[in-house]
C-alpha cells in the first residue's frame, strides 16, 4: 500500500509516518520508483506498537527506539525484548539516600520478594528500589506499612499476574504484538484495577458508615489526572 | 508556638504557612499581640493534611479548600466528609462518547458493580465511566476484555478494600487525620500495588521464558513517572 493508505489504515497522520520513518522507528517502504513506497501488514503492526508505546506507555521517543531495536533485532530472545520493554515502563525510581528507614524497607521489600518465591527478580531490580521509597514515604507520613500488612497486597498481585496478565502476552505471533501486548497490558489493567479499587472503597464506606456521597460532592472538581 | 516553630515542627517554610493563612486553608492563630500569633497542634495536624492532600494526592489548591471545608465544618458527617474527599482523588472521566463500544462498556461495568455486590455505590458515579473507558480504550488497541476476565481483578480489588484498607482510616481521632489516611492509604497503596505486580511480572516472566533482564536493559533509560 501506499503511504496515504497506511495512514488511512492506521489513523496515523503522513506527516508523522515520515517523522517516524527518518527516526528510524518504523523502516523504510520498499522503494517502487523515485517518489512512490509500498509498505505492507509489518509497517500497519509496527504503527500500533509505536502508538501503544507513546500514547500508553507514555515513553520518550529515545526509549521507544531502544525497545524496536529490540523487537527488530532477531538475535535478542523474546524473553530480553520483553525484559526491555518491561523495565522501560518502570518509573525511574528516587536516588536511594542512605539512611536508616530506607534501608530498613529495602530490607523488608527484599524478605517479601523472598517470601513470595520472586527469588528471579533482579537483585538491582530499580522496581525494588521504588517499593521501597513508597514504604519509606508511608512512614514519614505516619502510616507505617509492616510486612505482615503489605503480605496480603503482594499476594494478590501475585495471583493476578500467575493466573491472568501473562496469558494475554501472544508469544507466537509477530514479535512486535508481544511486546505491545505487554505495555497495554501492564498500564491498562492497572489503570482498570486501580478505579475498581475506588469503586469498592465506595460501596464499602457505604457499607461501613452510612456514607452516600452527598450532592456537596458536585461541588468538587475531580483532577485531571495524568493519563495513561 | 509562634509561626516560626510551627514551620520548623512541620518542615514547611513560614511564607507558605503565610500562604495557607491567606487561601484560608489553614485557620489563623490565636493573635497575641499586633505582630504575633499563637498556633497550636491542630495547625500542625491541618498542614499535615494540606501537604498530603497538595504532593500525595497532587489535587489542586481550589479543590483542596472545598476538603478543607468539608473538614471543617462539623455539620457535615465523617462520611460525607470522607465521600467528599474520595470523589476528589478521582481523575475526571473523559466525556462519556456516545456510541456502541461505549455503551457496551458501560453496562459491563454496571454488571460487574452488581456481581460484586457494590450496588451502593452511586449510580453516576465517576469512577463507572472511569473504567468504562479504560475497557474501550483496551478494545480500541486491539485487547478487548470480557466480563470474566474481568472478574478477578475485580474481586482481588473487592478483597483488599474490605480486608485491608478500611481498616487504615482513623475514624475515632481527629478529623484532619481520618482525611488524610484515606488520601495516602488511597494513593500509595496504590503505587505500592502497581510496583508490586510488576516484581511480580519480572518473576513470572523469568518462570515462564527463561526471560532474566541482560546486561542490555541498562541501556534503557526508565521515563521519570509522575510522582503520587
Amino acid at each position: 500500500m501506499r503511504i496515504s493508505q497506511l495512514s488511512a489504515e492506521s489513523g496515523v497522520p503522513i506527516p508523522t509516518i515520515k517523522f517516524y520513518l527518518r527516526e528510524g522507528l518504523l523502516p523504510q517502504g520498499e522503494q517502487t520508483s523515485a517518489t512512490r513506497a509500498e509498505y505492507d501488514q509489518s509497517h500497519l503492526r509496527r504503527l500500533r506498537l509505536i502508538r501503544a508505546l507513546l500514547e500508553v506507555g507514555r515513553l520518550p521517543v529515545a526509549t521507544i527506539r531502544k525497545i524496536i531495536e529490540a523487537v527488530q533485532d532477531e538475535e535478542t530472545d523474546i524473553h530480553d525484548m520483553l525484559g526491555t520493554a518491561h523495565y522501560a515502563l518502570s518509573p525511574a525510581p528516587e536516588p536511594a539516600p542512605d539512611d536508616a528507614d530506607w534501608r530498613d524497607a529495602r530490607e523488608m521489600v527484599d524478605h517479601l520478594v523472598a517470601d513470595l518465591d520472586w527469588d528471579r527478580v533482579q537483585p538491582d531490580a530499580p522496581t525494588r528500589d521504588e517499593l521501597a521509597q513508597t514504604l519509606v514515604t508511608l512512614k514519614h507520613l505516619g502510616m507505617p506499612v509492616t510486612r505482615d500488612e503489605l503480605l496480603p497486597y503482594a499476594k494478590a498481585a501475585d495471583t493476578l499476574v500467575r493466573e491472568h496478565d501473562i496469558r494475554k502476552i501472544p508469544l507466537d505471533g509477530p514479535r512486535d504484538t508481544a511486546v505491545e501486548a505487554l505495555v497495554i497490558c501492564q498500564v491498562l489493567y492497572g489503570k482498570a484495577f486501580d478505579a475498581m479499587r475506588r469503586l469498592a472503597q465506595e460501596s464499602e464506606s457505604a457499607r461501613h458508615f452510612g456514607f452516600r456521597p452527598s450532592d456537596d460532592c458536585a461541588g468538587v472538581t475531580p483532577r485531571k489526572g495524568p493519563e495513561a
